[in-house]
């Protein structure tokens, strides 16, 4: 279908066009879709509910390049996971475990291929994109994976308490499926409490309210401003539902 | 021709994917082409002007997906617009409003088709992309747009003189067509005189002026220096040709 | 093979879309890698030395568009380079010079076609995208290069003691080539000693060491930490071997 990238490799930077070049050699005319690609470096957990938030929006059968390794040249390994009809590689130190711990059904396997030349920092271009280029074209050589009891570490599948992201705009997402949230429930996210509005249009401008938003997690917005800003909040700060 | 997509989603941001995700699956093999997914956000009708300007840089048969909505789940209307040979979708907030007022000749109609599921705050991704890809395909079924009289808002034809966008080198782009101007005339940014050059390197290093951009538009430069920062220039203020 | 983009439009910008649609009409079907576009603008000399550095990560047949460019509009002439089975198109400012010094042979020409309409500012988008895409469509007509004796402005094959590239995560990336370190080799940075380790883990986290990194330069980086911060570094700042 399609090979998605979701890394922290910056949409800016000098890698991510390294890792195109390996999946237009191996996997030619295959559809590239850059997810995420400016994940926040270090936040791993977070970064492992926002990766599950964003799963279903892509079709079964893609193909997810997921890296976000602070660890890379370290103990960790290189893993694949099937779940849910979705095909993944990433590092296995719990970014893939929370999607995978939701899923029905998972297969997980140790990538036990190794490229001549591998870079002791760069595990994205040369180990990741060959194996996710030939998952792709289904075409993974025998002996590429070896089975795996299950992945090393594991966040689990229940929400995350806690800020998860932030957008450009200063939306502020949480790891709160809004799904499990009584109508009207009200959010407090580190001390204050934040009501629920349906759309922006909704409260007036430059008030806050939270929504479920667009990947059914609850996200906390202020009409034509910026939520992060007016309520100093960031990546790993608490919430909750009020009781 | 292509998609081109014209959007505040952010290129760094974990939007842009999920809209082409879907133009992947309604279009495959169609070519998209990231215009600028960095408008300036809430600022519609210098957006608008933008557009405008660059939509003579891509080929006629193209269809752009144009979105910068801060009423999105309002009471605004999706519309599809047809002018000069082009295609758009996009909010009915004035966005596309410029080039309309300016084309030849236009054709406006309300997307009345529906998903059957429709986020509240993400239209991009489940009702333009949609219409967007049967657009390029040739696809698009009867009954998914319906007439329109015209706009809702309509921001006219007229040059906007006012800063409409600053580039990331700190280049100042103004709202003034530069083929109105005589050559050799002096624009006035924020009560502060700009003299007219040809190119960069016909003034001193560090010198301010003002030149016809790629685009047809006034755009005010420092040689090798930081125009907006030099002159303390923002979207949305005054500018004007001095008399 | 592709067309490469080694630019600093931006990957924000609005030039960069403008190029591809260029590209898409020029070029129909063909590949576009975003190498990196942006290049620190104004450091001509330094991007020189990360494009030589980029390169052989690309396969031999890619076509580089290489753009860094301050002087357009002036007195440089564009060429086109073919180096080492890699084909070029940019400003003859340098910028092409170290990989063209590096090269096993090079024949340097002078693009001597010039579009019916000509931006003085932008021929990224008029005049290197047309030639760019007919290279890769092997269908560049007779006429449009003129044979050079060589480049006019040129860097040379050494190493640049200075550093050449920051990264997103604060990763400082040297002009020094690693391979020609001795193992264990220590680094001076503007003045601060700093100690070699094989991967991110093998040093305590805040610890700051160099490293080969995966181009094969010498980078120096904090583990879990921002360098460029922690030792105050910038582009340009020198950088040595300890004797």
């Amino acid at each position: 279908m399609a090979i998605v990238l979701f890394t922290d490799f910056g949409s800016r930077d000098l890698y991510l066009g390294q890792v195109k070049a390996v999946l237009a050699r191996d996997a030619p005319g295959a559809t590239i879709i850059d997810l995420l690609n400016d994940v926040p470096a270090f936040h791993v957990r977070a970064a492992a509910h926002v990766l599950a938030s964003l799963v279903p929006c892509l079709p079964q059968g893609s193909v997810f390049l997921s890296v976000v390794d602070p660890g890379v040249g370290g103990a960790r390994e290189p893993v694949a996971l099937r779940a849910h009809g979705y095909w993944f590689v990433g590092p296995d130190n719990g970014l893939l475990s929370v999607f995978a711990a939701r899923a029905a059904y998972t297969e997980a396997s140790r990538i036990v291929w190794r490229p001549e030349s591998l870079s002791a920092s760069f595990h994205g271009r040369d180990l990741f994109a060959p194996v996710a280029a030939r998952m792709e074209m289904d075409a993974l050589p025998q002996g590429w994976l070896a089975p795996l009891e299950g992945l090393s570490i594991e966040f689990g599948a229940e929400d995350l308490a806690e800020i998860i992201y932030i957008d450009h705009y200063g939306n502020v997402m949480t790891g709160l499926r809004a799904g499990d949230a009584q109508r009207g429930a009200t959010l407090i996210a580190k001390g204050v409490r934040v009501s629920h509005a349906p759309v922006f249009s909704a409260v007036q401008q430059g008030a806050a309210f939270w929504y479920p938003n667009s990947q059914g997690l609850a996200e906390i917005a202020v009409n034509q401003g910026n939520a992060a800003d007016a309520l100093r909040l960031q990546i790993g700060d608490p919430v909750g539902w009020a009781s």
